[in-house]
């Protein structure tokens, strides 16, 4: 259909601008898209010409708004198979894939167990799932240049190496250039969370916000932030570190070595933790706990409210330092959101401080192919040098 | 010498780029300018020109680095007294005001007792300290078109309005327009603890750096971010509110409603309250329990240790959340520094995550007359549309 350039997809700041907004709104007018970017007309024509001959983008048929409003128009939409790209998160047990289209549209997924944790095999299996995805079509081997890779904890995303990961207790493995040996793509890897932040703020609640955050909840707490537009990375390598800043000093100790974070109150582990405590029963799982709390049992649900509690403080303060338009909350925790939402609500709206509480929470449960999808993402981002 | 253009300083990005490097780091060679903003050598020599036509740049004497390094260079510097700039500070008792140059040396200073503090009385009072501050200097009234102004509170910086300021208990005062009326100067309005943030973020520690913060401690308590280079206004206007997270649940209620913010444990009013409840002697004045904490008194040391454990775990979760390079310290409270400075960064090491830890504290005792001139660099910022 169309030849695969080694070139850049775009080259000039105004096809990166039209192109970011059309991904997230196609169809979108060409007075739309010269009022949204600050471009002139005939900058968004010139601009859109390349991408729409190298087949990212077409014109849909004319739509005339109002008899006498001129000259019909052409809006523009991009064309989502155009290209596909491959996202894969690294969990703690498993590997989970998914061929996105341009639009993140997720078109199919595969999932693998994993086994040996050490980076060579985590390697040559993730190898072989991206090697399933993109055999599931035709199109999907021929139009895929770009493998996004998300993985918990400490990623060099510039390097492509993971700095350190406890889930695979990974300490400075340089994936992206295994990985791009093995399966002859262009790799980025990023931060999980981060990952799934640039997913909601490019193609979900975020899209049009210039600040924006994501607060992720379950067995391990973290955020991600956008500030004027982009992503925040953190001089050090360290940014939305939620999950480690502390709200109590009579709380637990965390597994950071500080006291009372709202990681150490409000992970699972930590809920479980304390309602084996409290009920004095030392065998009780987290399905068991939950049981519990939706029984009755007074106990449990106070440690479910104290980490609901815990978090809502944890988003408040996230809240009146950056000031974001709006905060997803999602992970697995929401699974238990029965048990502590109104809590995390109640918390939040009492320590926004003034203008701050204009700042809504929407929650987003995302099941574990959507991670993939964040994965994905970081890949279209790649088309953008 | 040359004529006031009403035309923007600078029109192109390539001249903002290379007039804001000049502006902290005249002088600076072409290939540095080059090197530094990623211009090719003929788009800095075409950006200059015009700036050295109005006689914002000068070139200095060529240098020849080493022999044989090719043809001499003539190095680029601003011209500091092209233009002046006043700033004024509106503090709760007094109008401190400086005019500077556009490196952001204050030239002269001059205050103002507050007395009336109807926005209408302040506006004419500060009228008259500019025309004071202009009047020193005939250079200054013929090349000053910019007025900066820094208060507390809530200020609507693209309005030029302030929406609340508890100092001088103003709400929705549109001081901006009223003081151009009464000044003829172009004004810019600005929350002091961003104007003080941009002054250092441009011309004191944070030059260079991407991400940089700002902590003022004392009376209130505060900060000012940067992030990827620019200052962080929060989608509704709040951010930065260091003094308003909270970090215990046991602790202290605070004048904002809620229970344990850092202002509530740390302000110089809520150190004195907690030293004269400790003391059971209710008319104790801070003067007198910074004594009772450096003659010994272990109640009167408790409480600073406590405020500066607080300040600390504060500073650490904007560390852990946004992950600046680096952060300045300041404001009043420094006075008192002896007592509670090794609090402070006992808490703030003991509570950064990670790589985080790297980022370190500068402490940078402003007098008040640096408040001026953060306002003053406000009016230079305001050079750039």
């Amino acid at each position: 259909m169309f030849p695969n350039h080694s070139r850049p997809l775009v080259t000039a700041p105004a096809e990166t601008a039209i192109l970011t907004l059309l991904l997230a709104e196609s169809p979108l007018s060409r007075v739309e898209l010269a009022r949204r970017t600050g471009l002139s007309s005939t900058a968004v024509t010139k601009a859109a010409r390349p991408l729409i001959d190298d087949g990212y983008l077409h014109e849909l048929p004319p739509e005339r708004t109002a008899p006498g409003a001129g000259r019909p128009v052409n809006p523009l939409a991009v064309t989502p198979d155009r290209e596909f790209v491959v996202g894969v998160k690294i969990s703690a047990d498993t590997l989970y894939g998914a061929v996105c289209d341009l639009r993140a549209h997720m078109r199919t997924t595969a999932s693998r167990p994993l086994g040996d944790r050490d980076p060579a095999a985590v390697c040559g299996l993730l190898a072989d799932l991206v090697a399933e995805l993109l055999d599931a079509k035709p199109e999907y081997r021929a139009r895929t240049r770009h493998l996004g890779i998300a993985v918990s904890g400490d990623v060099d995303r510039p390097c492509g190496r993971v700095r350190y990961s406890a889930l695979p207790n990974w300490h400075d493995v340089p994936l992206a250039d295994s990985l791009a040996a093995a399966t002859g793509l262009s790799v980025t890897l990023e931060n999980d969370v981060k990952a799934i932040t640039a997913a909601e703020h490019w193609f979900g609640e975020g899209i049009g916000t210039e600040y924006f955050a994501l607060v992720t909840i379950g067995a391990g707490i973290g955020s991600g932030i956008v500030i004027n537009g982009e992503l925040v990375a953190g001089a050090y390598g360290v940014a939305g570190e939620m999950g480690h800043i502390s709200i109590d000093p009579a709380g637990p100790r965390c597994h950071c070595g500080q006291v009372g974070c709202v990681e150490a109150i409000a992970s699972s582990d930590a809920v479980l933790a304390a309602i084996r405590r409290a009920t004095d029963d030392p065998d009780l799982d987290f399905d068991g706990a939950v049981q519990l709390a939706r029984g009755g049992n007074p106990a449990a649900q106070g440690v479910f409210a104290r980490a609901g509690h815990a978090i809502g403080v944890g988003i408040a303060t996230l809240v009146n330092l950056v000031g974001p338009e709006r905060v997803v909350v999602t992970g697995e925790g929401l699974d238990t959101y029965d048990l502590f939402g109104m809590h995390i609500r109640d918390a939040y709206e009492a320590h926004c401080f003034k203008a701050a509480a204009k700042c809504p929470l929407t929650l987003r449960p995302l099941p574990w192919e959507e991670w993939a999808r964040g994965a994905a993402v970081v890949g279209i981002q790649a088309l953008f040098p």
